[in-house]
């Protein structure tokens, strides 16, 4: 058990009516917000705490001044504020809790099912675009803004982004363009905390002259210290004066601002470690010291203002499960790269700011000079692989699924038109974690990257079968490949035989039935079903539980061999219906010459997948084992067969 | 008939042997090329002569000296060059078969079956990467830069890009770690011509301070007449003493140069026109009037050489059909559009730089404020839509269906989550036209957006359907929409009743048969459908050809109805078959509660599209009407059924 701690709203109340200098009034207000904002992110076991310390005073200033929240009958209704990045929502969402814009019970439900999304949703009050992938926040803008031009309505429209976030190419395509239309009611401000997800920007892919080149994209550019609030006042003031031109506010904060050891400055400059607070909660000792700073921090403001200490709640949160015995197919994918790369002088490995949650950093420490360091630029790193490969290179491109199918969609098919050899792995594939939200949960790569000729699309079920499918991608096909890797930690009732190797197109039996067929693939589903299968066994149906590691290929005759006897027949995708693994399946059940067809009944996603628990999420889209075992053992008891 | 006419690949040795200094011999070279890729195009009956002859002395130059190929033996072997934008490849492949570096019979082949690809294509000597998608360029040439230095090899590499293309996020994305990595192996050449696909650069989305911005990404820049020999002698003799950055030189060219009329300064400035000479063959008068200028041009250099006139070659071409009774998709959603327009004032239209082939032109002239040109950015665009329909607009979203479907996949997936209702239009739709090559053959459209959940996509078959199929978008579905649009005008042999209405999920039937059952959708494929069919007929086979305009959805009681009695069933897609509408019903099919299930038999792509003609691409696909009959009577002669 670990006591978690939070600021109640009538705390927040107290703050907001005391008569004090505006700044004054929103470090108090900041600080009431870093509590619920750390209480937050520890109560649903992950989100990203450094940037939204970063972030928080900028969004304080901007809701109590410029959208005038700290007097709601005041407030500008039609201006709008949103962040482009997005992993910082948490900040937001302690402030719109502080100023009662959200219904204070949902302090309690970040991530969780009806509750607060892990990114922008705007399902929630207050949200104005869904933002989580990078880059797209002054299109949206400008969007907004030309559509009230045209609808003669009035208002100004606050954009939030990261710094790393300028890496992406969207940013600069939509900087010429707003500047060009003279949008001067787009302001946007820069959380320039120096740091992205792995470490330091400058490391990454270095920004450059950024004021000079935003102002060379015709901006009005300002800087100015993100913490100091008397000069956000008047830099603000500034910004409000500009009326030709878009603006862009560059806003020099520390990544973890608030909490001592946090703050990115406490890492000296040139140090080479990774930022540990970018994502995910702290353990908890690390809470307790960092919540302990807070409030005291907190409560030294107040008694300067000679006012009394804070009234804070309290919640005891049971300890998290110590994980033993899961599956890591990330950690497991970085062992077999290593191990591959020692074979293969001709290997690189390319990544997009996300070298800690690939799997990357093995990598880099062994062979620094086969590693491709190139920013959150995806379009951009795919093309140079493509380039790599045109001379002689075997290059390994990495991102998280989500992003890597889409972004560089068009990049990766003029890859495969040049008949070259090129390994893409998506990490955080799939429904879960379910934390995220839908940005993040990829449920769409299958379909976005399926067609694509000469590019074979594997997702292995366990450690033991990443080595295999790794091996199989780089040795044993002159097919491009996209590895779907599954991030989140499983716990799998079943297990490959010792002496498993992949048969393409081919899958393999894990557990035994008589009366349907289930293919599926991956920890997630696979686990699930194996689980549906104990759990139908029970009542006596036999359920053949077949993993087919195998997204975009299968074999016939495998298949038709496999279906002998069968009559109904259940396909399991971690993916939409609509494009995943089972609608290629079954489309090649109809292709088949069998004299009893069976009737192929498909699980996936139908809907966008909601964010909360994974177990939330599963059972949300009745993908889940008892969902499924109800909806197979509902199916079988029709029988009145096909 | 009409003449056309070529330089022989003699004449070329002619004036490379000649004893005259650089850029004399530069400007006779290019004049002798110029008459080539006129030809070539008018022989193809397509392609992009502005940007050719806008690009046809850099070219020359690059060839001739950089690389050195006035002396083969002396040539640079170890440089790369390659053009980003790719369509002006005639121009690229005019001045190869000079220098003998591609066999000249080729000269005859472009566009064709096993001839010269319309963009780049590596399968071709001399293309170092393929290339058509725009702003890929420099991500290419980094990545094959770094393979170099990793494997120790030497060389440069020179990238010709348009201006147009510089509003690719892509490009300013792959500029920052090109100078950070420090690569001056690299030389950018952006052929500076101010005209894009449709007009005036400025118009469309002005590029602003173009070498400030450049520089402020830390490149070296120079800027020169591109058509001035001398001038790009000294310039990139400059350029190639730079030796700690990238190098970027803006040749401020003109587009069409060499053809009085051709040339875009005979557009008055301000002319708000559409240049005429973009891509596509002139009429033979047209050809006529410019190869006579062209000639007597360069029969002028040579004499004052004192050199004989040019011999040429003479072929004569039959006369283009006259194209009545073509089915034109594009025109009538123009008309549709317009319609539509008068009747909801929220509904905005948006454009990517291709409001010519989109059909947008009436649109922009009835309705100029709701008309959004958005330049070459289509990631921009889509978000923009999105910030549009946020604020209570119908966003209407245009760009080749290639390009809409990929480049911003992300974007209209992020869209679709905020469950607000945007219309995509995408045209140039499936495998032909054949002759831009699989840059543009839009075969993967279906299944890169068909997962994304409340996205409807359809595909009309006829002029009459575009209008019922727009209306739906606009008036019968709460849903966002993909507008799939072929191009190239068709002659169809159905039509469909005139009360004809669509039905969510359903199809009609085009030609009654009782063996067979066959799918499909749009008008090139349904023609061909229906073609093999009377073919069939006459076989005494009786082939049932159903239009199915919806992608994606499918009524399953209809569908079980219109499957009653058929034990053969085939699906046509103009589509890859992973991912088409084909592997989604065949599917769908799999799942019926049928007495007796039929097979499914599906056509499609399997392969990267060929170029070539129409009737050449869809013969190679084995996809013509000729090819789909014999290979569905080979099906049926089977007949021991399934």
């Amino acid at each position: 058990m670990t006591t978690l701690y939070y600021v109640p709203v009538d705390e927040f109340d107290r703050v907001l009516a005391l008569d004090i200098p505006i700044e004054r009034r929103c470090a108090l207000f900041a600080a009431l917000c870093r509590i619920n904002t750390l209480y937050m992110i520890m109560r649903a076991g992950s989100g990203h705490i450094g940037t939204s310390f970063s972030s928080l005073d900028l969004m304080c200033w901007i809701f109590l001044n410029e959208l005038g929240y700290q007097r709601p009958r005041e407030a500008h209704h039609n201006d709008i504020f949103f962040s482009s990045k997005g992993h910082d929502v948490p900040a937001k969402y302690s402030a719109l809790l502080g100023l009662r814009l959200l219904d204070f019970d949902l302090i309690h439900k970040l991530r969780r099912l009806g509750g607060l999304p892990g990114h922008p949703d705007i399902s929630i009050p207050h949200m104005y675009t869904n933002t989580g992938s990078l880059g797209m926040g002054i299109s949206k803008a400008r969007g907004m803004a030309l559509a009230r031009r045209l609808q003669g309505q009035p208002g100004r429209i606050l954009v939030l982004t990261g710094d790393g976030e300028l890496q992406e190419g969207q940013f600069w395509e939509s900087l010429q363009p707003t500047a060009n239309q003279g949008l001067h009611e787009i302001t946007v401000v820069v959380d320039h905390n120096k740091l992205q997800s792995d470490t330091w920007v400058a490391r990454v892919s270095d920004l450059g002259a950024l004021e000079r080149k935003i102002q060379a994209f015709g901006w009005y550019v300002e800087r100015c210290d993100g913490h100091d609030f008397t000069a956000l006042q008047r830099t603000f003031a500034q910004l409000n004066q500009i009326t030709d031109r878009p603006k862009l506010l560059i806003a020099d904060t520390i990544k973890g601002k608030g909490v001592s050891f946090m703050e990115h400055t406490a890492m000296p400059p040139g140090d080479d470690r990774l930022y540990p607070y970018h994502s995910g909660a702290p353990d908890d000792a690390t809470y307790a010291r960092a919540a302990e700073e807070l409030i005291i921090g907190a409560n030294r403001l107040l008694s300067e203002m000679g006012q009394p200490a804070l009234t804070l709640e309290a919640v005891q949160q049971p300890a998290r499960s110590s994980g033993n015995h899961l599956q890591r197919l990330v950690a497991a994918y970085a062992d077999a790269l290593v191990k591959a790369a020692e074979h293969n002088p001709k290997l690189v490995a390319l990544d997009a700011d996300l070298a800690r949650d690939t799997g990357l950093i093995p990598f880099e420490a062994r062979f620094p000079e086969r590693f491709f360091e190139c920013g959150i630029a995806e379009q951009d790193m795919v093309s140079q692989a493509g380039g790599m490969a045109l001379q002689g290179l075997l290059p390994v491109v990495h991102s998280f699924a989500c992003f890597l199918s889409t972004r560089p969609n068009e990049q990766i098919y003029n890859n495969a038109t040049e008949l070259t050899k090129i390994i893409y792995v998506g990490s955080l594939a799939g429904l879960i974690p379910g934390g995220p939200g839908h940005s993040h949960q990829s449920v769409r790569d299958i379909s976005a990257l399926g067609a694509i000729p000469n590019l074979l699309l594997i997702e292995p079920s366990c450690e033991q079968e990443v080595a295999l499918a790794l091996d199989f991608c780089i040795n044993r096909t002159a097919e491009s490949c996209y590895l779907r890797l599954v991030s989140v930690p499983c716990a799998i009732p079943f297990s490959l035989p010792d002496d498993y190797e992949l048969e393409y197109g081919r899958g393999i039996e894990l557990t035994p039935g008589e009366d349907a067929l289930l293919f599926s693939y991956g920890p997630v589903m696979l686990a699930q079903a194996v689980y549906a299968a104990r759990q139908l066994a029970e009542e006596g149906i036999g359920l053949k539980v077949i993993n087919l590691p195998w997204l975009n290929r299968v074999d016939l005759e495998w298949l038709q061999a496999t279906l002998a006897g069968y009559r109904q027949v259940f396909t399991l995708d971690n993916h939409y219906i609509n494009g995943g693994q089972g609608q290629f399946l079954a489309s090649h059940i109809a292709q088949l010459k069998l004299a009893d067809p069976p009737r192929v009944h498909q699980f996936g996603l139908q809907d966008i997948p909601v964010c909360g628990t994974n177990d939330e999420v599963l059972r949300a889209h009745r993908l889940d084992a008892q969902s499924l075992s109800e909806q197979i053992a509902s199916v079988l008891a029709e029988r009145k067969t096909r």
